[in-house]
């Protein structure tokens, strides 16, 4: 019943609470952060699935637990996650922990906010606005939209989406049975994503062309002008073309002129899929690979990635400046945006969105910015390169190293040739092999927790190391440990 | 270039990180959660944008800026965001700062990881699996299949997806171009984001077909019935209802076992959009009004509103178990979910769902249910029913609150009649000037601080006010306030 007492718990007792955020936030520092980051401590906690389920205790019960407990939970959930911010964690296209930016979040989490409304959101409405602005700027454009999203794969369909708007605006109301076969053209080397957002808005995987990558990973402008004849050729109607800006794998750049050549010529959106490779756009040495994205209608780039700015932190920019996103997007609803609000409900841009409640994504991006600049975000980026470039010139000097390609990009993709193999390459069972190498160190390396990269076979080519060089604290004896460490666990094999 | 020392700025320099922390930690610990909690200190601080551009600074510049500029920035953040954690904070949904779940999100954000993998994220993975059962099992299922999504809508998305898939698993290949045009059906009193959904899926928002609903906001099933008919007889092929457990401004509960019942002669899919109603589930004294839910296909549930659990905590749960989330949104991604690793692979469950990196969202809830118990989470769920009854029973005692209607959940809409108002309410420009009320109000109120309730206008109704009772720390006193401040910033109307 309703009295004039909070409840036990915490609610309603500032004391407790506080103390309660005290207590956590020690751990955090002492755990996740002091130790997370160590490089003499593990990367990683390594426990098959059901005896993490022993020590997790997950059931939710009806009864509540002593704060003492809940301490002790807290730190069993950071000893058995993997530490991402970590020197040794290689195995995604984010990693590292920005003080700066875990500050924005930290601060964004306690101000639980929806991105929305400028009423509830006056600060962060307008935050968005800047660092959506200071992006847009970096890609070319002194004017266009924008909006964050929940990760780059949304993004990506956000791009789709406004691209069949655009073209045909009918299909907002009457779908995609009133409009011809749509066809969209995106590289082999492109992200999932793509596919998922053509299945997800209802064109199906089909619609998506798959056009020719050459043997660095970027999309063929020649393959792509033939893959739009042929798909006109069968009645199909060309709308978008989604070129990859930093592959996921090989870290290749499509060839932003040319393709934008292509979609001019015959009125395509192009949009650039830059979730990746979008952050190098803040470094003078190395923006060039970018080069043409200016001519794109639509961008996704997430910081989260190369920036660690922390997940999610994603955004879509458009040069767009009819509101082509609003047009899209709107629905009008009468209980949140009020038109006969006392201020410039132009303000309320959660319209232009197909959330309703929104995550704040731009104060933890715009914190770190304030914090170390526009050059000090360069020099990060610039840094990555130089120790990616330092990683691969030692491995030419190990003969356990085989590249499968020089970078052009942070992605170091290689085998490690263990001493058995070395030698043999022309045997007829070297690739099967050699294919088999890499699952058996990542075992290894998860389960003594010393670091962890990623695997994958690719194309023709069987298993190989994709090392990703993102964290900003990396320094050259992390890329010797990677190289040593490999050696050392591959010695037998 | 790189070189053996890390960069200025904090990346490998923990000692300033930590300390860096540490003070942002204490200013959030007391400006963001000590004043902003507290009843003597304003809900929000009003400034025109483009005053608050000025306070602000936003822009990002080449130059990084030392500690203490970057701790003032922090204080100035928190200084003119809303305070939603604030007592007298009504506006939203959501309200209220709970201290367990702001520990789990602290934690998850300093782990700063993605769902996708076992590999990176043991603990979330199994904890995930472990929330969402422990959901099914209030809507009343005993197995079956779930998700953590960015928000409701685009938890109804998915339901949307998957309704279509199951009928038509061509759509994924082939668009919704190789089908039959299809008909979902929803009330008037729906959330908007079926309408967006029904738009960003392709489907077109012709295809939503709005059934009536009742004098309290509830669907009336002989309309739902009515309008399937009508649908197929127009050719359109029936795939799915969404029903509303918790409408956003009436707060009202669809009759789901008559809607089921409904759904089951025509073999449809049925969702219950219970983003916000869904909490009810755990008060034994309250569920009832969700009585038929097990029933359903779907279900959108949004801990973060009523429970508080923070920004964002949405789940779809499913009554399937034939894999039907996977099916319908796999891709496959080799470099990801590699099928030769040295664990389970049916662990890595990031294929079921179209984004890529998906945030961490499990912890804040699972640790605030560890610390608080079922019994706690009822606790408040009763509590919150409770003080909007004796919110309701208090304004029939005051002569300027006029009910919009009996509440039947904790949205308690009301139009204040001002002093120059009351017994007029025959007269011709009543309902005119009374709808004008609202927005002056809401203007008082926010630019003196004191408090936030959202207003709408609503069918044919003029504007007015929607109390939500949803901040587990709400006491009596606030319900008092709520009724003086109004009556003294309407004194004068």
């Amino acid at each position: 019943m309703a009295d004039s007492k909070p409840l036990p718990a915490l609610n309603g007792n500032p004391v407790a609470a506080e103390a309660l955020l005290q207590e956590v936030f020690g751990i955090v520092m002492d755990e996740a952060i002091r130790k997370g980051t160590c490089v003499s401590q593990k990367v990683c906690e390594w426990k098959e699935p059901e005896e993490l389920k022993q020590l997790l205790d997950l059931e939710l019960r009806s009864q509540g637990e002593s704060q003492e407990q809940i301490l002790e939970r807290c730190r069993t959930v950071i000893r058995y996650s993997v530490k991402t911010g970590h020197p040794r964690f290689f195995n995604q296209l984010f990693s590292g922990l920005d003080a700066h930016a875990l500050a924005g979040r930290i601060i964004t989490e306690t101000l639980n906010t929806s991105q929305y409304t400028y009423e509830i959101a006056p600060v962060f409405v307008l935050m968005e606005e800047e660092v959506l602005k200071k992006l847009r700027a970096l890609v070319g454009w002194s004017s266009g939209d924008g909006v964050f999203c929940p990760g780059g794969s949304i993004s990506n369909m956000y791009a789709m989406n406004l691209a069949r708007y655009r073209r045909f605006p009918d299909c907002k109301q009457r779908g995609l049975r009133a409009l011809p076969p749509l066809a969209l053209f995106t590289s082999k080397e492109c992200h999932y994503s793509i596919k998922k957002g053509a299945a997800f808005l209802g064109l199906g995987t089909d619609s998506v062309r798959v056009v020719k990558a050459d043997e660095r990973g970027r999309m063929v402008p020649a393959d792509l002008e033939q893959q739009i004849i042929m798909a006109e050729a069968e009645g199909a109607v060309p709308f978008l073309v989604s070129a990859t800006a930093g592959t996921t794998v090989l870290g290749a750049f499509d060839p932003l002129e040319a393709i934008a050549d292509v979609c001019q010529h015959h009125g395509l959106w192009l949009h650039v899929d830059a979730a990746w490779g979008g952050s190098v756009l803040l470094s003078q040495t190395h923006r060039h690979l970018l080069d043409g994205i200016q001519r794109a209608d639509s961008v996704a780039w997430n910081p989260h990635k190369l920036l660690a700015a922390g997940l999610q932190c994603s955004v879509l920019l458009l040069r767009d400046t009819s509101n082509l996103l609003k047009r899209c997007h709107a629905a009008q609803a009468t209980y949140l945006f009020q038109q006969d609000k006392f201020y410039d409900v132009a303000l309320d841009t959660g319209d232009k969105v197909v959330q309703c409640g929104r995550h704040v994504d731009c104060l933890k991006l715009w914190l770190m910015w304030k914090a170390q600049g526009g050059q000090g975000l360069e020099q990060r980026v610039d840094r990555t390169f130089a120790l990616a470039r330092y990683l691969v010139e030692e491995m030419k000097k190990r003969e356990g190293f085989e590249l499968v390609m020089e970078p052009e990009f942070v992605n170091v993709c290689f085998w490690f040739v263990p001493p058995s193999l070395r030698g043999q390459r022309g045997s007829p069972d070297y690739q099967e092999r050699l294919s088999k190498v890499a699952p058996v160190l990542k075992e290894r390396m998860v389960k003594e927790g010393s670091m962890m990269i990623g695997y994958q076979p690719h194309g023709t080519r069987g298993n190989f190391f994709r090392m990703v060089v993102a964290n900003p604290s990396l320094t050259l004896a992390d890329m010797d440990f990677l190289l040593d460490e490999l050696e050392r666990l591959g010695q037998d094999l």
